[in-house]
């Protein structure tokens, strides 16, 4: 039973439509144009747009995307409901996804009618959509759910009233894929298939795969595996296992999926999972001892592949499972030389610093690199105090007092915040020292009560060098001034080192 | 070719080691304690504890859950090296991982070795564990990249010579489930094999389980997919596939597994991925109005599994997709009737908050329910003023003044920040009005810059009462006084509704 995968599968993208149904996820409709766009782009082959008859926004967004002139073909979501294919006629779709749901669970409980109305339903949108001039995809809604003759007669009498695909929704993520590769081959014998899995069993991938080995010609999924509740296919992984695992040209600008994911991750602000594959944080980022060394010989040796191929690069952390050998990297890196003794030191200090539960960052390793090493650097700047006031009728006021090069600058400021108004302050004081620029603020999420540990993480640039540097206190004001006056003490040390002494 | 699943499959938990090796996860000792009771408690057979050659913080912890008497097997990983045996050993270890490169890619690049010399460390290392009196599983690292006749010759000699078990490491991710089904089943007949896979390409589960189909009878996973890169096979739900799609008896607590990831995930401080399937915060959250709709007709409509059974509950969103039959159902359970016009006119404000792409509190959806319904409710706290002074010299201090029941009140503290002190002067403020407490305080990780939106939830509780409330403004300490009044306000007003004119 099983086939062979079809020779250019298409795919369907529906983050605009599943991926905005996240909860909490809410994309205006310039952001919808900027992600169809770069969908369309990377040769995405049909745009599901959001519901047009959902709202005002939604119909803008369609009238907007379609009106776009992009190469894919722009379709939306409709229910077997006359106002929704007029809707999405009238608002410049293409195509409509006609979703139908067809087990008996959806038709009794959710719909309260019968198999005879649902099919009558079907068919007469499918007759409807047709004459509107719509290229029609009939869908099954909870396909996998349902009886299966049932589903093949509604699918072949929508096929004989002009559907021009059909397509299998695993709505509720429970298909496996072995009964993929069982039940598709017959319905995909009957018209171009499509196949919708939901993660919810965390399968939706393998069975879309199965699936398209199975005859499906297309498959739905969306960026980042975005979607309700655990989510659609993830389109990054989808592309990415089919060319790589399955040899299968997808005529997808895989080099281009990492910029997606990040611009989707942005506009919904549903954060990248630090480990999820192909486009998490850590997908390419290297720890561990063991693993770090490897890669330094060989990066195929921890890698499945080249991270250039989804538009990444590689990335080594110490920690408290580095290895003497990325620990060396990282040093010679930033311009030390040592001794293997010296070396050692500097490796116990930063397992050291991983046994008590602490992230290693550049500013931590120079740190005891500069210890070890004994190269004593009078830091260029000390804070001498800083004082912020803010309230609901005070604007956010800041002062900073600075030691540099031994005299003493005082700078105040104002801002959105009293963050913003100290951190203000302080690039002022420092402005004359060098050309600091603050690349990136970051706060990780706070948990747990008001005087929890805030981390906060800057990085700057001077001369094109970019540093990371971090602050971790209970008080969000005093962890950002300690990033930014540490990473600060590095970019200005280094260049010191450069004209001086530097042959560490 | 294909076997059943084996009757009571077991399950090598390596949450902590190769989820330990995510970079930037540093447990300590006692979290690892903690995570190894609840491991053993929800009936993981075998936890696997770090590499005790790692560091002293590793060979303590090792000790520690050793010690510790819990039912499941202690084991911990090791190279083929006498040191790492002899740590495994003396620090109280039950079992061994024992693991040997078996890819040329490994065994030349990684080790500069060849592959007899491999194949002579592996047997000396089982020869000398087993002398050491340790359950020994012989695993082969990188073994679906190696040379499938020299790997069987391997394992074979090294079940001569006293392995217990085997293990099949695919360690960049790379297999599919189509080729575990043909490559494990000769060696699952040398000894009891394990199946450990890695995720890059979104596979790790599915290729889990069609190892498992085909005669390995024990899985390695790791609590949420923790792991290097993309991470590991993710226990819970490998579990829950199991149990559910293919109803095998696993053993394992299932109603515990939700538990288990927040715990790994608060002492990680790897955040659970929104969208994780199973214990992701949005798998049993329902947003879109139709799947809402059909969610309060019958939950199995939209959900595969009951969210208890995995010890979890149901939560219903609103935003731009809601239709009226949630917003009506939430309505209803904050105690207002509305008339169809009414309720129509709700409908549309919470949608068009959710097109201006803002998520819709209960605190929200109070303010539009009483705007509609006209219900005049003067706010029992109204916020005269605040003021907080912090700085590196300075405590952190705040006064508040508010107006309660037309009365100013006026408190200051100090406190760990200014926005814990501010938070404090608050609580000072009202405890005379009634007895609130702050259950929960976070804030949404800070992208873009010091002066960026900065998100505040705070869960507030009175009498038994929870709400969820809501501040969204640039300066931190403004978003958290604007989502504490408006919470806390909720709460003071319907206990006047619930003593008066409460019939809406």
């Amino acid at each position: 039973m099983i086939a062979l995968f079809v020779k250019s599968p298409r795919f369907l993208d529906t983050t605009l439509r599943d991926g905005e149904q996240t909860p909490g996820v809410s994309l205006k409709p310039d952001d919808k144009l900027n992600i169809a766009t770069l969908l369309s782009d990377i040769g995405v082959s049909v745009i599901e747009v959001g519901s047009a008859v959902a709202s005002d926004g939604e119909r803008e967004s369609l009238r907007l995307i379609s009106d776009a002139g992009l190469a894919a073909e722009i379709c939306t979501f409709v229910r077997g409901v006359q106002l929704d294919i007029d809707y999405a006629a009238d608002y410049g779709a293409e195509s409509v996804h006609l979703v139908i749901p067809v087990s008996d669970l959806h038709i009794e409980k959710k719909l309260r009618k019968d198999r005879e109305y649902v099919t009558q339903m079907a068919w007469d949108s499918v007759e409807y959509a047709k004459e509107r001039g719509l290229i029609v995809e009939l869908s099954g809604e909870d396909a996998s759910r349902a009886d299966q003759a049932y589903l093949y007669d509604l699918y072949a009498g929508g096929v004989e009233r002009g559907a021009d695909r059909i397509c299998f929704c695993d709505t509720v993520g429970v298909m496996t894929p072995e009964r993929a590769s069982e039940i598709i081959p017959p319905l995909a014998a009957l018209a171009p298939l499509s196949i919708h899995c939901h993660n919810d069993l965390g399968l939706g991938l393998a069975t879309t795969l199965s699936a398209m080995k199975s005859g499906a010609s297309c498959a739905h999924a969306t960026v980042n595996g975005l979607g309700e509740r655990a989510g659609n296919t993830p389109l990054e992984e989808l592309v990415m296992s089919l060319e790589v695992l399955y040899g299968v040209k997808t005529g997808i600008r895989t080099d281009e999926l990492y910029h997606l994911s990040t611009l989707v991750s942005r506009l919904t602000r549903v954060p990248l999972p630090t480990n999820k594959a192909i486009v998490g944080e850590m997908a390419f980022t290297h720890e561990s001892g063991i693993h770090a060394h490897g890669i330094l010989r060989d990066a195929a040796t921890y890698e499945p592949i080249m991270p250039e191929m989804v538009g990444r690069r590689r990335r080594i952390l110490l920690g408290k499972h580095s290895g003497s050998a990325s620990v060396e990297a990282a040093l010679s890196e930033m311009g030390y030389k040592t001794e293997t003794r010296q070396l050692q030191e500097i490796v116990s200090r930063v397992k050291q610093l991983g046994d008590e539960g602490k992230r290693v960052t550049d500013s931590d390793l120079h740190a005891i690199a500069e210890a070890v090493l004994d190269i004593s650097c009078t830091p260029v700047i000390r804070m001498k105090q800083f004082t912020t006031v803010s309230g609901n009728s005070v604007m956010p006021t800041a002062s900073v007092t600075l030691t540099v090069n031994g005299e003493d600058i005082t700078q105040a400021s104002t801002g959105a915040g009293p963050v913003d108004a100290v951190i203000m302050a302080l690039r002022k004081a420092v402005q004359d020292v060098g050309d600091i620029t603050l690349e990136e603020y970051h706060v990780d999420a706070i948990y747990g009560g008001t005087d929890a540990l805030v981390d906060v993480t800057v990085k700057l640039m001077k001369d094109g060098e970019l540093i990371t540097s971090r602050g971790a206190r209970t008080d969000i004001i005093m962890a950002s001034v300690e990033a930014m006056i540490s990473g600060m003490n590095r970019l200005l040390r280094e260049k010191d080192e450069n004209r001086g002494k530097n042959t560490h």
